[in-house]
Parts: C-alpha cells; sequence; structure tokens
C-alpha cells in the first residue's frame, strides 16, 4: 500500500483530505504533521474521525516524512511549501502541493501576486498545475502536483470551453465567485473576526477586489488556452455557508451563439470527465449538489441582450476546489481509478 | 393622523410594511387586506406584532379601502396592482406600489418582460419611479409611486453617479446581484421547493439568468442618467439569508480615475442623501450593517488592470429595497422628515 | 448482487437511502418508486446523484417490485407501508421500513399515538425493532425490520446503559430533542411554511409539546431495557440546519455516581459497536461531528446538585436516525461487515 | 437630556446598548469605553451606526466618566464590573450593570460560582435585580440595577407564575436553553474556536452541562417567588442563530391543571406587562417573532401524561435577555414609560 503523510493538516483543507485518505482503499495514511498541534491525538482535534485513525499530530521534519512517506500531501500557508518541497524532492517523495506555492509558472508573477520572491525556481519549473481536465498526461508522470486554487478552478472549469474555442473574447471577461467560509484560512490560526459566526452569518461580503491571488492563475491558464493574453476582473464574495463556491463568468462572445450550441461545446470539452458534469439545459448548478464530493457542475446560457455568454459553475471548495482534486491527482500518478476513494456521492440536502 | 392601509399583506413585502407603519408616529394604519387571510387577526398572522395592532385582515376592495384610507401601500403581485390603482385614483387617494406594474415608463417594454399588456396607460403616464436619490421633487408632488424593484434598487445606487458623470461607459456593464431568500415571493401562496430551508440552506445558485425582470428597471434608469441607452448584463443569485442584497457591478471607464476620484464622485452625488452611505475606502459594504432599516451601503473600486470600476452596494430588500423605501417616499409625498419612522438603527448582528 | 429497491423516495429519507445504495459495493439499485415522480429520471429529481444513477422513477407496485428485488427499502409515508408490506412479504421479499408502520409492537398503542387502527397484525408480530445496538441478532434474522424514528434513536441510545442497568430511575425523566429541519416531511408534498426557509431560518421553536409519536417507542424500549414502565417527558424542538439531531435526556439517579462511573458503564454497553461512540470525559457530542454518517455520539455527565445524570447524544437524523441505521441493518441481514458501504466518514465542516 | 454612557462597549452586548441608546428620544449617548478600541470611530468599529454617531471611544476612567454621564451602563466582563462600580456611585451615578457582578445578592453563592471573591459588598447589598416583571418598583428607586443573565430571564419568566402559585413543585425542575451565538462572548477578544462561523454553522451542541453561571440565579430568585428552595437542573445548549434562547422547562406538578388553567394563571401573572407576551393556547413562541426587540413570548402547556408542566419562552439575548432589558430599566429608574425607544417592533423575519 502507499504510505502517504499529510503536513499542515490543522486547517479545514488538510482536515478535508484527512477525511478523504483515511478511508481511500489503496493507501495507508501514516503521518500528520502540524506545529501548533504536534502531540494530540487527531481524532481528539478531528472528533468526526474518531474510530477511524489513532495517528497523533507531530511537527514537521521533511526529511523524516520523507523515510516514513512515499507521498505528501501539503496543506501548508504559501512559503512554508516552498520550503518543504526540495527537500522532499531530494528524497525522491512524490508531493501534491495544495498551496499556492507552485502554481504560477512565472517566478516574477509569484512575486507581484505574494509580494515575496519564489525560492524553490527548479521545483517551479517542473511542478505541474494539478487540473486533471487539461493536464492529466502531465500529472500522470508529475512529482510535483500544484492543486489549483479553490475560485481558479470554479473559473477556469466555467470558462475553459469557451476560451478554447475561440468563441469567448479575451476581453471584458468579468468573474464574481462567491465562496463559503471554510475557504477562509484555519481553525486555529489567528482568526479573523470577518469568519466569526455571528459576523458571517446572515452576511455578505465582497472582498479582495481587484487583488485576489487566484486571478492570475485563471489568467495564465485561460491564456494558455486562448493562445493569447486573457485579463479578468474577478471580485470575490463571502457568502455564508460552509462549503461551497458558485462561480458566475460572463464572457463576450466572437460571434453569436445560442445556449445549445454552447452547452454542446461544453459537453464535447468535456466529454468523458469522470468529475465534470455539463447540466442539460434548463437545469440549474448549485452548490448542495456537489457538497462533498469531487464533482464540478457547469452550464452556460447565451445573453443575445447582451452579446455575452453567462458561465457558472459550482464546486465544493474542499472537494474539486482542494482536497479531493487532490486525491483525483494522485490517483491520476498512481495510475489508479480516478474515482478511488473518491465514490461516496455528494451529501444533500 | 393620515389614514394609512396596506393591500396584499400576506408576503413578506406587506408584512415589512406593516411592521414599519404600525409604530410610525404620525400615521394610524386603518386597514389590512389579503384574499387568502381575510378573517384573520393581524397579530396571529404575524405574531412578531402581537400587542401592536388588533387589525383583522379583509378581502380588498378599492372602492371601500378609498373611504377607510388616505394612502394606501400596494404590496400586490404584479398585474393586480394596476387593477385596483385606478379605483384608488378616481377617489383620490395617493397610491405606493410595491408592485412592479408602474416602474417600466414604456407600456411596451412591460409587455415584453411581463408577456402582458398594461391595461392602465393613463397611470403608467403619472407614475413616479419611487427612487428619492433621483426623484424626490417629482416624488412629493406624487399621487402614484411606484416603488422600485429590490435589484435594480441595489444596481442603481451603486452605478448611478458613474452613469451620470460620463465616466462609466454605457456598454460592457456586468452585474451581479445576491439576494436571500425573502425576495422570493409570499409566505402562503404556492411555494416553489427551492425556497424550503433545506433546500435554499447551505446553498448558492444563479437564476434567471439573462432574463430577470428587474433588468429592464436598471437599464431605463441609468438610460436617463447617462443620456443613451444602456444595455446591462445581470444575473441574480439566491444566497442563503433572510435579508439582504448585495449588488456588485462591474462598468467600463471611459477615462483613467483612481479609487479615491470615484469616491469623491460618488460622495458628492449622494450628500445629504440621509440613506445612502459612501463608505470611507477600504471599508467594505455588508448586508450585515443594513438589516432592517432603509441604509444603502456604498462603495467603489478602481480596477487599474481591467480599466473597470467595481461597484458595490448592499441593502435590506424588504428595507432600501422594498417598504422602507415606500416608508420614505411616504414621507417626502406628506412633507415629513424623511426619517420619521425610520430610525430604529440595522440589526446588528 | 443483492437487487434493491427504494419505495417513497421522493423525500429527504429516501433520497438518502438512495445516496448510500448507489454505491454501496454489494448489491443493486434497480428500482425506486413515487406516485408522484413516475416517469422522471431520477437524476433530474436528485441532481446530485447525476452520474450515478440511470434509474426512472415509477409508481410503486408491490407485486411488480416483488419481481424486480430482492429487498426492498420502504420509505413511505406511515399507513402507506403497511398496505404494501404483507404483498412484499407474501412474495417473500425482505423489507426494511423506515416509516413508524412497524415499530410498536402494541397494536392498540399505534391506534392511540396514530388515530387509526393497525391493518397488518401478523406484520407487527414479526418485525424487528432495527436497532443494531439492542436487537442485532433478531435482525440477522428478520424478513421485516421497522428502522427506529430519528428522536427514539437518539433518546434510547443516550439513556440505554442507565435503564438497562438500574442507575437510572423510571420515573422523572425528561428528554429533550433538538432537530434539523429534514426530518420533517418531504420535498414535494403539501409543504407547511414552517419549513420555508424564512421560517426556519433564525429561528428555534419547540413543537409537539408532549404528543409527539416517537414519545411510545422511547417508553416501549427503554421500558424493555428497565423491566418495568418507563415513562418520559419529551419536547421536539426544530433547530436551524439541515441534518442532525441532538438529544439532552435528564435522567433522575436511583444512587449517587460519578461522571467517570457512568461513562465506564457506557463504554462497557457499547463495547464492540461499530458506530456508536461513547465520547472521553470532557469532550461534547456535536452534530458536526456526525454528519452524513451513521455515527452516534454520546456522553454523561453526573449533576450532583440535582441527582440526574445528563445524557447527550447526537446523530444524523438520515443518518443513524434514518437511511444509514437501515443499511446498517441490511448489512446484518446479509451477514455482511456492517461498516460496508457505510464507510464514508462524517462530513466535517 | 438624561446623559449616558456605555462603558466596555466592544462585544455584543455592549453593540446592542448603543443601537437602542443612540436613537433613544430622551438621552443623549455622551461616551463610550473601551481598553481595546480606544481611540477609533464608534462608526468605524459598528458600521452599522454610520451616521447615528460621532463617538470616539475612550479608555474607562470611572472618575472621568462620572463627570461626562449622569447614567452608565456597564457592559465590561465580570470582576471588572465590581470595580467600577463603587467609584460610579461614590460619584453619584447610576448604574445599569449588564454583567453577572451584582446579580446573586449572596457573596458566597458569587465566590462558589465565579471562583473569586466579590470585592464590592456594599454594592452586593444594595443592588436591585433588574427584572421589571418581579421587581419594578424597587427598580425605579434603585442606583444599582442588575441586568439578569440571558438563560436566568427566559427561564424565570418560563416558569415564575408556576412557582410563586404553588403550582410548580419545587423539585424535579428540568430546564434546558438553547441560544444563538451572540451570547458568547465578544468580538474583540480572545475567541474560542467554538464560535467560528463553520465550527457553529449547521451544529448544535450541549455545554457547561450542570455548571453554567446563570443555574443560581434562576434558583435565587424561583426560590424566593416559591418562599422555599428551588433546585433547577440546568443544560444550556449553542444553537445556530445569531441572537434568541428558547427555554424549555419541564416542571412537575402538584396537582393536576389543564393547560388552559396553566395559561389562565400566566395571563394573569403577567397582566400589564407590556414586554411579556402570553401566547393564545396552540401558538408557540419561536425567537423569530422576539428578534429585536424587548418581547418575551410564553406559554405552558400540560402534559397529564408525566404530571408536569412544560413551560417555554423566547427572548432575544441581547433583548429581553439583555440591553434592551437594561434600557426598560433605565426607562423605570428615570419615571418614563417604559416603552420609550424600545418601540421597534420584532424584526421579521
Amino acid at each position: 500500500m502507499l504510505r502517504v503523510a499529510v503536513a499542515g493538516a490543522s486547517g479545514y483543507m488538510g482536515a478535508e483530505a484527512l477525511r478523504l485518505l483515511c478511508v481511500h482503499p489503496k493507501l495507508q495514511l501514516v503521518a500528520v504533521t502540524s506545529e501548533r498541534l504536534a502531540g494530540q491525538r487527531l481524532d481528539k482535534v478531528f472528533p468526526h474521525l474518531r474510530g477511524l485513525s489513532t495517528l497523533v499530530f507531530s511537527e514537521l521534519d521533511p526529511a523524516r516524512i520523507s523515510d516514513e512517506a512515499d507521498l505528501v500531501f501539503l496543506a501548508l500557508p504559501h512559503m512554508e511549501s516552498q520550503r518543504a518541497v526540495p527537500v522532499l524532492r531530494k528524497h525522491g517523495r512524490k508531493v501534491i502541493d495544495l498551496s499556492a506555492d507552485y502554481r504560477l509558472r512565472d517566478g516574477a508573477l509569484y512575486a507581484t501576486w505574494y509580494k515575496a520572491g519564489h525560492i524553490d525556481a527548479a521545483g517551479l519549473g517542473e511542478a505541474v498545475y494539478g487540473m486533471p481536465e487539461l493536464y492529466r498526461k502531465a500529472i500522470s508522470g508529475a512529482s510535483l502536483v500544484a492543486n489549483p486554487g479553490c475560485y481558479a478552478m470554479g473559473a477556469i472549469l466555467a470558462t475553459a470551453p469557451l476560451l478554447k474555442s475561440g468563441l469567448g473574447r479575451v476581453e471584458g471577461i468579468v468573474i464574481d465567485g462567491k465562496s463559503g467560509v471554510t475557504g477562509a484560512g484555519a481553525q486555529g490560526r489567528t482568526i479573523d473576526p470577518m469568519y466569526l459566526y455571528a459576523e458571517a452569518n446572515e452576511n455578505v461580503q465582497a472582498y479582495a477586489i481587484g487583488t485576489h491571488r487566484h486571478t492570475p492563475e485563471m489568467e495564465q491558464e485561460l491564456s494558455a488556452l486562448a493562445g493569447k493574453p486573457v485579463v479578468v476582473g474577478f471580485t470575490p464574495h463571502l457568502v455564508p455557508l460552509n462549503r461551497g463556491i458558485l462561480t458566475t463568468a460572463s464572457v463576450p462572445l466572437a460571434k453569436s451563439a445560442g445556449t445549445a450550441d454552447l452547452l454542446a461545446l461544453y459537453r464535447e470539452f468535456y466529454a468523458g470527465e469522470p468529475f465534470v458534469r455539463v447540466l442539460p439545459e434548463g437545469e440549474r448548478p448549485t452548490t448542495r449538489c456537489v457538497t462533498g464530493s469531487n464533482f464540478c457542475d457547469v452550464t452556460v446560457v447565451s445573453d443575445p441582450r447582451t452579446g455575452r455568454a453567462v458561465c457558472v459553475s459550482t464546486l465544493d471548495n474542499l472537494g474539486k476546489g482542494g482536497s479531493a482534486n487532490g486525491v483525483q491527482n494522485l490517483n491520476i500518478m498512481m495510475g489508479w481509478d480516478e474515482r478511488t476513494g473518491l465514490e461516496a456521492p455528494p451529501v444533500y440536502p
């Protein structure tokens, strides 16, 4: 059995990785790390996993973890991943990085958006962007996979067919993301009052207007698809739910196309994908229908009044927008059926 | 004291009108109507008002209600308002219509979006669009005020200064609205399962993509401000909260402008307005901070990467987006201080 | 493979059965019925299951379904189950009844609480109360299993060790249940406005005070454990969440006992149970930690000031309080590992 | 105009006091204090109050505040109130203390439950328990009013008529409280992860079983009503809503009584009370119907099977369970109409 470790598992993203990995039939979860929780039992920190694991948190020692595990999920804050990755790779370990550190291929772009230079140029050069729908083959041979940001995953899956086909124009794209609260930082670190129940409940707000760090990810991938530079205006929003992102993207069309035509394009683009569901015309994606799963539901509607397509996708930010997608990447890297360990249907309602 | 009636008070919009009117110091609530609830005590239907009113619901008889009341709020479904209004007006009664029936000045536009001809062309010609920030003077002399749609109110207040000044371009505007659930139909009529708790909770969805009926209201008013036709792409969303709309509008700028410049423009435009609060730079509108009140909080951010302004507003869909704005209109029509009966601060948290 | 059908699958309880059964590795889901939904695709009604099933709803014909399936889950309203069960049993089919029809062994008690006589006395005599922790052996040989009510499951698991041991007194027991909204009726039938989002959200209420039909179930099972009649005062409450029941039971103690003693008693009582987790002293059951699973988390605290034990349990009303427990029963009936198809951990957060 | 200050206004209880006081027509809010927020504008900390106050937070200096204000609301943590009160009283200022410091008349009891000796025995001797329904006359002449705890208010109002009349027995009382999240600590101090959105949302839990500090308040007041010692078993619960407490009290009856008899007793007991609403038989208290107001809705149901009365009350923990009740006390102390500044109806939905 594959031995797998999760580093930085104190936050919600790490918790979701643990939840999926502890019952994955083809691997053994061998170690979990957290500086803050070192020494504590995993099932005391995450009592939903009581009875499912007897692991104890340890501090992160990349060298030691390389002895214990064949593959490591990193759920570390950005800047910390790029310190651990070189050590793990030196020891020949495969890495699935859930942080932002290896998503942008251009180190200069990283420096611009993350306000700090990247210290692992070699890793950056070899990392594969972990979106199976675009890079399945590269992922299968990769030793370092950069799992996409949750908003980026939603935005790219919502619009990729339009940009790839040339039907979508590269200017004037406006993307609006609405995310549940677990997208927003770990349980145990300094807590922004914005995430308190009484503050987030019965409340909606926009934040990071024009400055969210998933924006350059979207532009990188959509530009690659379009074959020319794409600029997007992206506004993220915090909405009162635990899990889920709904993305609404307005894309100007290069030529007139009806909704049925657009949906046909989407169905062709995503044909065979096990986790992208293009909905029948007239059905609406909801976050509810993907919660707890690796599915992304997508639709597109033509608006002839504005000459735009309105693209909508939903995913679970901890699922297809995070750890479940990481498990899909793991399955691809290992040559397993991509659905392995991801069979549990979405939890509705 | 002014005698006021509320017709069609079985839904949430009517309930909010009752909540505000039953303690308004300068008027007396004399009648409430509902076909479905006729004969029932108001405080049984709306037990939050127990002790605050002893009224009993009756059926709507426009002639009789003209005897009982000097001014009538109509919280009827659209198509029903236009049947009641001519009778009320013939009897010399003032009307504040919370329905959609008198918002579009162009009867043909009404027919297009509402799939039915308008039967009161005379009323349509005299109705004043009830947005005090744009039509205060006309409202003060009006006998028929068409209270704006909730999404329209949010979108127009968020973008009016840009369109009026010419700084905003009239093409390429993308507006994304997120509404709580009370925007969505009456408590007692046929219930769409979409509004069940277990369906709406922990769920976000887009609906009526490209077809929402508040769209032509936005275009009517923004075109009037711009002096030329404005087309907007509008997508409404249902988010899990009881009250509140957050509007995010992306407006291409005709020329470069910084956030501070834009905010200065907004402050000037809304100077003296008692219920529009332009936030200081760096602060974010939240629905939480306007819940239960007639406030609309607004900000604008320049995004030089896209050459667009991102405009954000929040309001309570039953407040500034509905009945509280109706009370502000009433105060204007009566020559009273606009804040009368609207003093209670937003309920946070 | 075992062929399984679900009858009456339009509500939340049926939907959860489908969610679990469609990925259960040892059976095949062969039919789903609903009078209202007959002819519709299952994945249109329950879009979270898109890609996981191609079944179409049919009308319930017990004879025909006996041809198609070896075992049938009934998620019918009470009174309807007792009409279908005799036919299914005549054809030799096994039945797991999620309704209330076969839970009370005493037909007269059924008549008292359900205001109608029971029409299948034979079935009533053979049905086994489907609580594996009390009746595992009987379930393994049963052809008709009456799955417990959600509140009853929570209350019995919370207090059984006290009653069985004689440490709990049989008089003066007060039980308070708090349930999420899915406990409350089907998606598609007549909708009580109480379950509308805007009514249930930000709201808590008690209902059916002294009259809830799960009360006699609790008394039947607790009396059997105590060996003498137990009367409980039970008050159910509706709280704003989709899934989950927390039960708080106050049980007078026959003699003094500390919390550690009580917990030791509970651990012994539930030793080896795969789905009951007695928490360590100082940890608190939460509905969050069992959502989406078949777990029931339990604790007990001694209150020497009152001479009472306070027993607390949490479960998912659709999980251990419903369909997941039904799957556990199915596994027992078939001689399979009880965890089969129930491996997915609770969905936190 | 009366000059009023609020000390310790950084938390939700203080915020609610500010919300009510800033529009109270007979007083002027002259100062707000918070060690943490000193120097910040009130409307930046609490943006819902933008436009309603221009105050700036200062540090608490009891001597200086005695110069500025005639009456002071203390929303300080317990132990801090008893340091400020003697200074304020020495300067002749009236005090309404929202903390727990002056609620228990017996200093020894305080020491037992709060694990610390009380340092202001003189104050303790003169403080009046601020429940107008029980102590209106004493409050009217008081200079120091101890505003009740939120759970205590709900429990006492739910059961007082039974204990006062002798119909309720003093043993075997079980009280179960369900509170929204704002009952649980300030916005800005150390944050228990339990109050994070993703932890509290979709979650219910019991806490402080047998040890909650509002228990001795309940016993003190119910014993005074009964004329003999009352012991209650109290279990508080955290439920996912911002505001509201529902209390369910099970009280053994000394003799048989029907629901109508019990309700008649309650109506007589609360006759003339402006803020306690005894509901008609068959109607259910909900937290929704009191949110944002000073109302407490109450009902009682006789359960002949158990010989107990089930008493249910709802209130807003920041309203009748906190600051709004404080304003009622202030009105009584000043000889004003008790409804002054409390006219705004509950915010439904």
